[in-house]
């Protein structure tokens, strides 16, 4: 027998969506059985979905020749436990994190003014930007989050930074030092000096970012006009010339038609463009690899050119709602070729969670039949509820859709072998009554655990069903990115201490390798433990 | 000096909603103080906000000659602690409770078919009524809903049941057996034989109540015919008639313009009746204690006829997105004349919190501006953001609002003297970063506490918008009703030994007085302690 390839083995409930095409029903795919993850390229080297036993997952073991210090990592059935695909958030702001939930009754452009533009430009304070973005790598990585693609600040320094912890922590992210040069639609106190200034400055930040992560395995540059008001033609066709200068071409993220009052602003400072979609066009911003944020009022024309340009679109539902921007269409958007995926909008969205964002979907794709817009453009569909978004649709989205916005569709999302295993380990609980004593102690006695109430009757797609409705944060209770663990609500997961006997340990760090103290931020390690994240 | 009533004393930051008329920009009020509830009535005997240190406390408790006995309930301020009205939810199916997160892409009727009458007619079976009553109340309790109007099922022991649960773990509510007898629109297997059987059931129920709680201190019954479909003429009319037979009139609670193709149904099954509204007026359903939950697509003259009965409504915004019916026109109703508070309508709304109801409030009046219903009825305010709800707003729908739709305005819903003390303490939590370590361990090491961030350069008011926007069950650190704590998430709370020294515990068991056994259930009590129920 071969020596074996190490690997970390999984074993339980695996719950993804197949990839499908964008017009097809999206289904839960739920096995049983076990999956295998190479300790060295953290990609899934197999999997065998006839295992349903410890004595058949023994007797893999021996099949595979693995060795007795294997770890395997088991997914509880009696807790209702199961391994889903690590969510990607394709739009969040780093910097606003400390601003979440604080927006009054503002809309788009009146919110920038008093509450971001503010909070951003203070981040130019590393102590500052330190506490926000370890706060916000924190918060996305325990609510499952293991790809987020950040818009930073105009700061060089804070931006390097949250690339360094980003890394550091090992949760895989694209980083945005945010262009915006303006002076008209920029307050003086945030602006860069021009669109010269503009560029150098980002090119500093992608140097921080190749030096960090030379083959960008976890951590990539993305280029960052903020949206077309607050940026000069100069600037926006120096940043598309800079992209189509790298090979491969780099990321691009910005916002599009998030609010009414914004798509006529930007007419009115692009006569000479069609459309808001083809001031973007026109300065070589609409990429493959460009993720749009929001495009909630798009004409069909915009559409057709973002498909034909294979653009990318963040759909945040959230944030739509909480500024009043609207109902993004979609199904529309998917129906006329675009790819799509879902961003928490931090903190136009209130929540670091892609699982609130999926929930968001779902509502406001209920409501979108009630709207102008709804009743203008999709008139034929208004009676059979076409519009509407599934659970199973949002969850897509979330994971498959987010990888093809980031353009690792072949990497992410799903559970193939010689995928990238990024994946969150979920907990639904044990079934109710947890305990004889429930009726007597009332939910004191359950205060650590999960929110979502399973009463044992429920098939797995209704117990997924009610994950999304009811589920949050408290249900993760393990994220791994390319196999190595970035997060856990167990101590027995953070132990690192080796000592899982074979096929013992219910559960157990995974990997082994090469973990590193957490010194980005010059902090000793305490007597609490080992650190959270690899260096790679 | 005379011998002292016994009191409880409440010491630190109270936050509650001014009573104000509906036209009145809400504001929220920040007080710093002591208060203190009298033991015996459960109202609130007293306030002093100019009460700062320990020491003015203690002189306080000198001068009003309270005993060394005294308990004293903190809130921290170092966690940023505090007491906030009791939420109340005017419209929850507690039979429903364990669908939560259950209904698909359906809209109203197919769901009552598919997911919500069998269901209900399962409750019929008394041990699976008692798991998903037990469990409803738990998790309401936990998220701070103090009061709650409750529809049960058709089944007379299932409701009793209900009603002696939330009687004897000390949640105030409403308890109302469904009545359901038109076999056009009630399943066979899931309905009232006639309109005699469903009045002579529904009086059972309203027996076992009155015999329960012969003043209506915490449970008192309601009269619940499901909606206008299920009713024959002849059950609602007799309905209307025992509501005015009793003084004061009971309540009665119903259903009223969820959902388009419901208000056609109403329209052809009630040719003679102007309206929905009508409906319910022509048989004396439509009272100052009449709870109308939805009303989502009522026409100018149906709110001025609702307005006009005093008859109340309950806005379940997350029910409303869930099944897409619609977005309910808060502003049009207020400006009516018409009182408004919050519901979740479980399982139509996928969540037990009154917390997520007013965030579903502020979310959905944020999209009313791009509804059609909104461009026609309201043109004149599109502009103005007239109708976006504040989260000030959302708040006091969600205690004042929800305290006058129960026929209880000068009694529950603020911290005025005299007023029942029907309270939850919530703690958002210490400043991030919360330990020194907190970037070494990421977010483990709070996996317990609250998800709400708090940077420490937040106001008062800015805290509460964080809490409602990110807070969640973890948030309610303990829960009183008529000053007797029903439910606490910790332990100091439910020790109940009188270990408490004299302005010793930072936190401590109020009352003292006839904590009983949880015996409803005919479970023994167990090694874990005391229950959190009172006897009354």
């Amino acid at each position: 027998m071969a020596p074996a390839t190490p690997v970390t083995l999984f074993y339980g409930t695996f719950v993804d969506l197949p990839r499908t095409k964008s017009s097809s029903k999206h289904e839960l795919s739920i096995r049983h059985g076990a999956l295998w993850v190479s300790t060295s390229t953290g990609r899934i080297a197999g999997s065998d979905w006839s295992i349903t036993s410890e004595a058949q997952l023994q007797s893999l073991v021996r099949q595979h020749g693995w060795p007795s210090t294997l770890r395997i990592i088991r997914a509880r059935e009696d807790l209702n436990e199961f391994f889903f695909p690590g969510f990607i958030d394709t739009h969040i702001h780093a910097p606003q994190y400390p601003n979440s939930g604080l927006f009054g009754s503002s809309t788009l452009l009146d919110w920038l003014e008093t509450y971001t533009f503010p909070l951003e430009s203070s981040l130019g304070n590393l102590s500052k930007a330190r506490t926000a973005y370890d706060k916000v790598i924190s918060r996305t990585l325990a609510n499952g989050t293991t790809y987020a693609s950040y818009f930073a600040t105009i700061h060089v320094g804070a931006t390097n930074l949250l690339a360094t912890l980003a890394h550091t922590r090992g949760q895989r992210a694209l980083i945005g030092r945010v262009c915006m040069d303006n002076p008209s639609f920029c307050p003086s106190y945030y602006t860069d000096g021009s669109a010269q200034e503009s560029l150098s400055a980002t090119k500093e930040n992608i140097a921080h970012i190749h030096s960090l992560d030379s083959e960008g395995k976890l951590v990539k540059p993305i280029l960052t006009p903020r949206f077309a008001p607050t940026c000069s033609p100069e600037s926006l066709s120096s940043l598309g010339a800079l992209a189509a200068s790298h090979s491969p071409p780099l990321h691009i993220q910005t916002h599009i038609s998030e609010n009414k009052d914004e798509v006529s602003l930007v007419q009115s400072l692009f006569p000479d463009s069609e459309s808001y979609a083809d001031v973007y066009d026109k300065h070589a911003l609409l990429t493959k690899r460009t993720i749009l944020a929001h495009a909630v009022h798009l004409t069909q024309t915009e559409m057709d050119l973002i498909a034909s340009r294979d653009a990318k679109v963040s759909h945040c539902p959230a944030s739509n709602s909480a500024l009043g921007s609207g109902i993004a269409p979609v199904r529309q958007l998917l129906e006329s070729g675009v790819t799509v995926g879902l961003g928490t909008d931090v903190s136009g969205g209130y929540s670091p969670s892609i699982l609130e964002a999926a929930r968001q979907a779902c509502l406001v794709s209920r409501l979108l039949r009630h709207t102008q817009q709804h009743s203008v453009t999709l008139a034929k569909e208004v009676k059979d509820g076409h519009e509407v978004l599934s659970v199973e649709e949002a969850l897509y989205l979330g994971t498959r859709g987010g990888a093809a916005v980031v353009d690792m569709a072949d990497d992410l999302g799903g559970f193939e072998e010689g995928m990238l295993f990024d994946t969150q380990l979920i907990r639904l609980g044990g079934v109710v009554p947890s305990s004889p004593l429930e009726s007597e102690l009332g939910s004191p006695v359950e205060k650590n655990d999960s929110v979502v109430d399973i009463f044992g009757w429920e098939s797995w797609t209704e117990r997924v069903h009610k994950w999304v409705w009811t589920g949050n944060d408290r249900n993760v209770r393990a994220v791994w990115v390319g196999g190595a663990l970035v997060h856990s609500s167990e101590d027995k997961f953070r132990a690192g201490n080796g000592s899982e006997s074979f096929l013992g340990a219910l559960t157990g760090l995974v990997g082994g390798q090469d973990w590193l103290k957490y010194i980005a931020g010059g902090v000793g390690v305490g007597a609490l433990g080992w650190v959270l994240g690899r260096k790679r």
